[in-house]
């Protein structure tokens, strides 16, 4: 038996190698080309478009520093929206706030859900949850015209190329702010702040022309580009570094006897510390809303 | 030209590959296999058996949290140490601290240092401070029978395979405990929590039997496994989340013009902020030393 590995090129030059045991389904669906494997080192592997999404190894990491950071930062999260988030990891991490009253997912390739319950069972677990609802379409059209409808929107979006691209857009934020509450907070993971410095720039810029609170916050995802990953909150008002805000945070983490194995209070109020060149990615963009 | 990639592996069916665009020196050292590229993403790259030390892309991340921690934890470091850091990155850090009177490097390799000055100009400036003397030696022997000789020790030594090994034992530790002042700090890197929780685990439980302050920190450096990177700083008196202490930290960085990439003064405090899965691998040691 040939001994096989998928790379993925993570940037010119660069690439990630998983050694796979077994090749367990390749689709091309309307969208994209979807892929699961079985790897010896992270378990099994989702990759759309040859680009990792989920890895049984370290999903716990993405999803719960993608949802809990802004779940928790709200004081009161009933009615929630994944944009993306197909795979139902931040879906399962959301369903944990015992708050929830709704959980609308839009998801635009129905062939990730169902290869998500078909080899993903610990992640499309939250799906069937009598509180969500999910819609195939694209995320972009879902929330045009939505109005005060969400007290958090999680965008769970792939890299932005091709469809997704516009998940990354002014015009998309825009149309999420009216989507939110007049105390709604937004949280879109912004990918990596080695590899990908000009998306983190362009999408802290974009959210601070609309938002008066904007943090940008890390997380470490290993088998995502450069392993460091950035998350946006933005938030109409309450603030995530608040000290009563991150008092709650771990009041209500007690109390629910949150299940987690990345987040921690700790962590919580430590992610917003970014190194220099991280936070120089947000300088330009200071104090463009707010006047001094 | 045929395109040539040079491919670390991380762990058991995991690969970092760089493209290379020419390779600048390869040697079989009395002790190991050096090897410098020129990769297209990551710039000049120096390899030892095959795994990557330094590369011009992201050394600072490393060598900055390596450093700057300890260094603005002890309140005058005069008197320093460093055990391995052929490249010169450690020291280049070190020297960035004005109280610094003498730095001491015991490096195995005398050739780690000559490629170093050879192809990596920018680590190695700091070989030719006055203050610098480097001895070709075993670290473990030099350090024996030392005595109250150090304000700062730090590790820098490569993964703990063959030679190396040694530098992540008790044995090692207890030398260094009493090579340090009584108000010394040691600071060794300890490597991924992910790949080799075992090390992390192991080499905390060796320093909480012999300092009263034991710490564990993150720092991110995307070449090394798995991104998350982890450095062990144990110490006689001074705590670095004692607030004076914390204080100090962010005054002393101000007052010297701390010239830095990645450390803040945000991130040193925050860097102690564990991910649970990472806490968990010193919860078994908690408590060893100091009685309830």
């Amino acid at each position: 038996m040939p001994e096989m590995w998928f790379s993925e090129r993570q940037a010119d030059g660069l690439l990630l190698s998983l050694r796979v045991e077994r090749t367990l389904h390749v689709e091309k669906t309307p969208y994209q080309d979807l892929a699961v494997f079985e790897t010896s080192h992270c378990g099994r592997v989702l990759t759309l478009d040859g680009i990792i999404q989920v890895t049984d190894a370290d999903e716990f990491m993405y999803h719960e520093m993608l949802v809990h950071v802004p779940m928790l930062t709200h004081p009161h999260p009933e009615r929630v929206l994944v944009v993306g988030g197909g795979d139902g990891g931040s879906s399962r991490e959301i369903l944990k706030h015992p708050s929830v009253v709704s959980l609308e997912v839009a998801e635009l390739d129905e062939r990730v859900v169902e290869a998500s319950k078909a080899f993903f069972p610990a992640l499309s677990v939250g799906f069937s949850d009598p509180r969500v609802s999910i819609t195939f379409t694209d995320g972009t059209k879902y929330v045009k015209g939505k109005e005060s409808s969400y007290d958090v929107v999680i965008v769970d979006a792939p890299d932005p190329i091709g469809m997704a691209r516009a998940l990354f857009e002014k015009e998309f934020y825009s149309d999420l702010y009216r989507a939110l509450k007049p105390d709604g907070i937004l949280c879109t993971q912004t990918e990596s702040p080695i590899i990908n410095a000009d998306v983190v720039s362009r999408v802290y810029g974009a959210l601070s022309t609309l938002f008066p609170i904007v943090r940008l916050y890390l997380g470490s995802t290993p088998t995502y580009q450069s392993g460091l990953w950035c998350y946006t909150l933005a938030s109409k008002r309450y603030d995530p570094l608040d000290p009563d805000r991150l008092a709650d945070a771990r009041r209500r983490a007690d109390a629910s006897g949150l299940l987690v194995r990345y987040w921690t209070p700790e962590v919580h109020a430590a992610c917003f510390a970014l190194p220099k060149f991280v936070k120089d990615l947000t300088e330009a963009h200071q104090g463009r809303y707010r006047s001094p």
